[in-house]
Order: structure tokens, then sequence, then C-alpha cells
């Protein structure tokens, strides 16, 4: 493989440099997913979009202590079949910042396009398996069920298309409810939501106040329980479950229960719509060591520091699932990718038989945990394009190159 | 003075507690400022509007260690001519969180209205001595000069209401550009302004896409240099002259130049347009202590930890100002409150013959600088109305006979 050119960073682009900008430097809430907009906005969303503040707390700091490997010349083959290496990967694919953490040790943590240790990156859908966490924590303390119906948390669901769908349904991505999320389409859902989230400008005729009520006017396409379809909306209307059950707001139940008991080192944040609520599907950043301590939490089977904070059940649940969901996702265009994999607790489990955690977002966000091989990988990235599949297989080739290679050099 | 009820908390109230709130619990752009909705708003200001981060730095924290004293029962002369205590007049005027510092000690800390030492507070106008304290720092540099003229900064402002306007006008505000900042009067330009700087829904027809254009279009009443006027609008001109003499963003510039050398324990954050741009004359929040640290820096003849971060002839100047700016202030309403005072490098000096630096915002906000006395004194409030001039002067009686006490209790 050729050596590629470093893609141009925002500063390079001359993106937001103070003063007017020219319209060609101007980031705007019109065009910040848009490339080359996005090298600059997934850095700097909180000011395009309103966020709550996740507040750290006042920890201790976990320490990662580094045992630093120079892994750029570990060799993998793409997805064409050709040989590459870690860094030609991590140029061709518009990476941000790139940690791998082994054994508590960070091994390699690299920053690109002006990204630096203290910068929250935007999740986009890692921040679902965020959310996904902190309804575990609630279920084990038993404020959530996932036998219980939706309307039972939401009563004010009752009577609209939520009736009879439960938390399980909503955790699993396996209600009925109707919700496009083709990103090249513009008339699909997803972007009458964004407007409704606050992540566009309003342009279509409202559909909407807020995200609450959006939600609140969802139909269906099939009966709840179904097959696996990933739709983004369920994670908010987990958000919302979660600040009924646990009577607070998302922010503050999150920073409570899961970001500030994993000695993160940042406030995290997540952006919110006109009346407040939480984008929880796609709306959190943190920063790149962060996520790494929340992964690291999951490797040590869910305690941080000596304390309890995720359920081992929760864990273990997540890759192994089930036989049902293992088959509600058989027939999903992502088994292709991963075959005889599932989604469960708002988790990818690629592979049917190794204990890997996958969050993963659009435009490249990554957090791979591979919990037999004690390794959690971290991806922040602004590729051209919202879903770019031979991107987001080699992301994935990359991660088991590493890790393949961490096994190998291990005691 | 009767014992006075504590004013509802946000959480009493029951303001945006989770889920779908009710109208009267819903916090939105529109009614943010409004009581009781700004009792929850001031506190989350970046759930509202867009903010950029003013990054703490890494450096160490400056320490405040403590010498607590109960000063609830000092007493003094309210503007009534009764007598009065400070904890009554705390209660009365809606204090969110309040501190006085006296020789580098915290002498008094309280939290009211759900607040923390963690919470960033808007500063409203209090922003604009901080947007002025940069600009003193880049005139000490050479990177400002105060004879400059507006338009060698900001090039394309010539041929505007601008033309012949000096730095030096802007920072004492007395250009002649017409802004009424009368709050009452909804047709006031400062109303206009809100919409175009993203504190209000655009309801009325857009005057100016940003700002800045904003900024661009206004015309003068008089000739620049004369009689003293506040204008809001002054301070973001001046924070856009900041970032194209600093060839960068307000927010980084002032993180480097000030916020990130005075110890500050939080980041701070600004809020900012559709464009990015900053609100430099009341859109900045920080956290109670930070506000201190920051006064504390002027007592200490603009050091900090033993690093000269303000110039002294900075402070120096600013609360004594010369002949010219005295006589300029002279017949401004303002004279009325503060006989013989003066507004100088966006500070209030108050008293003729006193070392006192004012910083002081609408609904309550104040930093007291007494510069003799080594006392910095914050407030931070949530009052009913933007400007009620009782109020304000019960602050300043306050802070007065808080100093005195220290002096008095003085080695």
């Amino acid at each position: 493989m050729a050596r590629q050119a470093q893609p141009q960073t925002a500063a390079e682009l001359g993106l937001m440099p103070g003063g007017r900008p020219t319209p060609d430097r101007l980031v705007t809430l019109a065009n910040w997913q848009d490339p080359p907009f996005n090298r600059w906005a997934f850095q700097h969303l909180r000011e395009l979009v309103p966020t709550a503040r996740i507040d750290r707390g006042t920890g201790p700091v976990t320490r990662l202590p580094r045992e630093t490997r120079d892994l750029d010349d570990l060799r993998f083959a793409a997805a064409d079949g050709k040989t590459t290496t870690l860094a030609a990967l991590l140029t061709a694919t518009y990476t941000d910042a790139f940690l791998v953490l082994h054994r508590k040790r960070v091994v390699v943590e690299k920053y690109f396009n002006d990204m630096t240790p203290a910068t929250p990156h935007l999740l986009q859908s890692v921040s679902k398996s965020i959310t996904g966490t902190l309804a575990g924590i609630m279920i084990a303390r038993g404020e959530l069920d996932p036998a219980g119906l939706v309307t039972g948390y939401v009563p004010e669901l009752a009577g609209t298309s939520w009736d009879g769908a439960r938390l399980r349904n909503v955790l699993d991505m396996r209600t009925g409810t109707r919700f496009s999320e083709d990103y090249a389409d513009l008339k699909a859902e997803v972007r009458q939501y964004e407007q409704v989230a606050g992540w566009r400008p309003q342009t279509d005729p409202q559909t909407a106040d807020d995200l609450y009520s959006y939600i609140a006017g969802l139909e269906n396409k099939e009966p709840h329980g179904g097959p696996f379809d990933y739709r983004s909306i369920l994670t908010d209307l987990l958000g919302w479950i979660i600040e009924t059950a646990g009577q607070a707001r998302f922010a503050d139940l999150l920073s409570r229960d899961l970001w500030a008991r994993i000695g993160a080192r940042h406030d995290a944040e997540v952006t919110v719509d006109g009346h407040g609520h939480p984008v929880t599907d796609g709306g959190i950043s943190v920063t790149l060591r962060d996520l790494a301590r929340f992964g690291q939490c999951y490797v040590a089977r869910g305690r941080s520091s000596g304390r309890r904070v995720i359920p081992a059940s929760w864990i273990d649940d997540s890759w192994r699932g089930d036989d049902e969901t293992r088959a509600a996702f058989a027939g999903a265009p992502q088994a292709e990718r991963f075959p005889g994999g599932l989604y469960r607790n708002q988790w990818w489990a690629p592979f049917p038989s190794r204990a890997v955690l996958l969050g993963s977002g659009i435009y490249g966000q990554s957090l791979y945990i591979d919990l037999a091989a004690e390794a959690v990988i971290v991806k922040f990235s602004t590729w051209p394009e919202a879903l770019d599949l031979t991107l987001a297989e080699q992301h994935v080739r990359a991660f088991r190159a590493v890790v393949a290679a961490l096994r190998d050099a291990g005691a």
C-alpha cells in the first residue's frame, strides 16, 4: 500500500480561525457533519448544539500506566486482500485519536487533527453503549426490569404505538417501530429526527416540539419483539425511560452512577434538544482516555478501583446474548459483516465465539473491547461519509490484528 | 428587618426534573432569563445556548486556604435607612453563591439554590471585566494599542459607522454608537441583539446572520469619543478585535493568556452565536472560586503563583482612570450611584478615592475587588428583574460593610 498523505487537519483547512470566517471556513449547524467541516465539529460540538455537563465528580482519576509499543508497522490483510499497516490504516480512515489499552496499560496513544488529551470528541452511536450501561446498572439495582413495559415506565406513552413494547425490545433494537436510519435518504425519519433533536436547522414542517413528543408520535411497521432492526430513536426512548425511572435528568444520573465512578479525568457532555431532552443515542462527547477507562471497567468485569460499577451479569449477557437474540440478528444486513454475531444491550457482539463488545458510531467512532484478551481499543475519526462499510471493515480488521499482536507478545 | 424566607430553589420549584416537564417547569430559550426560570438557567446556560470551552490548562490549581468567619450577623445600613444583616441581604437578593476572600484566604463561602463548587454560573456583564483584562494583557504585549483605530484591527469595518473609533473609546464605552440597553423596552437594540447572539428565539425579522455582521451594521448617534454610555455591544466588538489581533478564537486566547494562568480549578465557557462568535459582553460562565481567583490576581497586582499575568499598569489605570474619563462619566445616570466614579477598561471604579474595581452584571452578578484592603467579594444571584437599582445598592452597601469588618478585625 502506497504511503498516503495525512488528511488535512481542521487548522490546515483554516476552519473557524477566529474573526469572521469566509464561507468555506465557517462551520454551522447546517454543515457540521459534512466533510471537511466535521474535522472541526466533532471536537467542538458544544459550540454548535447545547449540551448538558456530565460531571466527573471529585474522586481520584484512574491512572493509566504507559507501556507503549510502536505498532505503526503492524501488518494485516485489508478488505481488498492487500496487506496494509496500522499507520497506513490510521491515515486512510481520517483518524482523530487512537488508543490501545492492554492489561490496564496504554500501549498506543496517538492524536491527529489538532486533538489533545483534553478534547471531548463526539461518540455518535458509541453513546448507545454508554446509555445502555447506565440501564444495566439500574436493572441490577431493581429500578428497571427488562421484562417491564415501556408504558409502565413512561405512562404518558400509553395508547401510542409503544403499547406492548418491553424494555428488552428497546435494549436489543427489536420493537416494531417504523424509523428509517438511511442517512442517504433525505426523507428518512432520521432526517426529521435530527431537526427535532437540534442537530440541524429546522427547515421541514415541524413534526414535534421536542424529542420526547416526537417519540410519542412514532408508528409501528410490525409487532414489537420481532427481528433486530437498528434504529437510533430507541436509545433516545431508553434515555427517557432512564429519566422517569431514575426521577432525575439523564446527565445527572449518568454522572452519579457511571462517570463519577470510573475515575474519568474530564467531564463528559451530551447534547440536549430545546426542551433539555438528552440525545442519548449519539450526542455524548468524551475524551480519548476517558472512553478507554469506560472500556477498561468492562475488562475488569465491571469494577473500577476495587468498586462495583457495572454488573458482571450485564457484561456477560451483552456479548453472549441468547438463542433468540442471535436468531433475531441473523436476517439483518449487519449479519453479513458479523456472521453469527448479535446486538444486545446496546452493544454489537460481532463474533459468536469470542468475548468481544463493539460500540460503533457513524463517521468512524469505535470502542472495541476484547474481554478475554483484556484489550480496549478506542478510535475517533471523521470519515467523509457517515457510513462507509469498507472503512468499517478496515477498522475491525485492524482491531483484530492489534489484539493478535498483543497476545503474541503477551507473557 | 424581619427574617425573610429563602427564595425557592430550582429543585423546590421542580424546574427541569427529567422526563417531559409540565410547562411551568420547562426552561427554554424563550423564558430562561425570566423568573423563576433563571433560578435554574444561570447554572445551566450551556444546555440552552451553544458554548465554547475555555480550557483551564494543565497547571496546578491555586489553593485557597480557609480562615472562615461567621459574618451572618454583620449589620449595616440598608438603602431604606433601616439596619439589616449580611444573612438577610443574601436571602433578600436571591443569592446563588457568595464568597469573600481576604488576604488570599476564604473568609466566607456559601452556596444556595442547588449550586456547588463545581457549577459554572453565568456572569452576565461581569464577563466584560474578564474580556477587558484579556485586552489589557494584549496591550502590554504590544498586540493592541488603546490609541489604535478599530478599523485598523478589523479592516472589514472600514466605511462603516466605526470609522474613526479608537480602541480606547471601546474599552471605556465612549463610541458614538446608537445601541439602547433598556431591557424594559422590547424594541431596544439589546432585544434584537439577543436574537442575533442566540440568547432568544428568532422572532423578529432577522437583522443580521451573526453577531459580527450585526456589529458592522450599527449606526452612530453622535461622534466617537464623547460621553460614557454603557452599551454591551462594544464589548462584543472588543472580542472581535481581540480575535483579529490575536489571530485565534477568543475562547482559546482567553484560555492561553488568562484562564490557564490563574490556577483556575475548572474550565470556563462562553456562549457563541450561530457562526461561532463569542458573546464576550455577558456570556461567560465560571465557578465561584475561579472568579475569586481571577479577582485575587488583581489584588496580587497582576501576579499569580509568582508569575506576571495581568499588567500592573492596567490595574492602576482601571480604577484611577484620568480626568477626561472621569468627566465623561459625570453626566451619566450611573454617576448618581457612583458620584465621582468612572468606567474604565471594562470595570466600574465606583469611588473616587478608593482603589475599588467592580464587575457588575444584570440579575445580580458582582465581583467586588478592594485592592487596598486585599479583599475580593463574589456574589452570584438570580434576581427576578434584570436591573433593580435598590438591590444593586444593597449589594454595594453589603460589600463595603464586609470590607470594613475585615479591616476592623485585621492584624
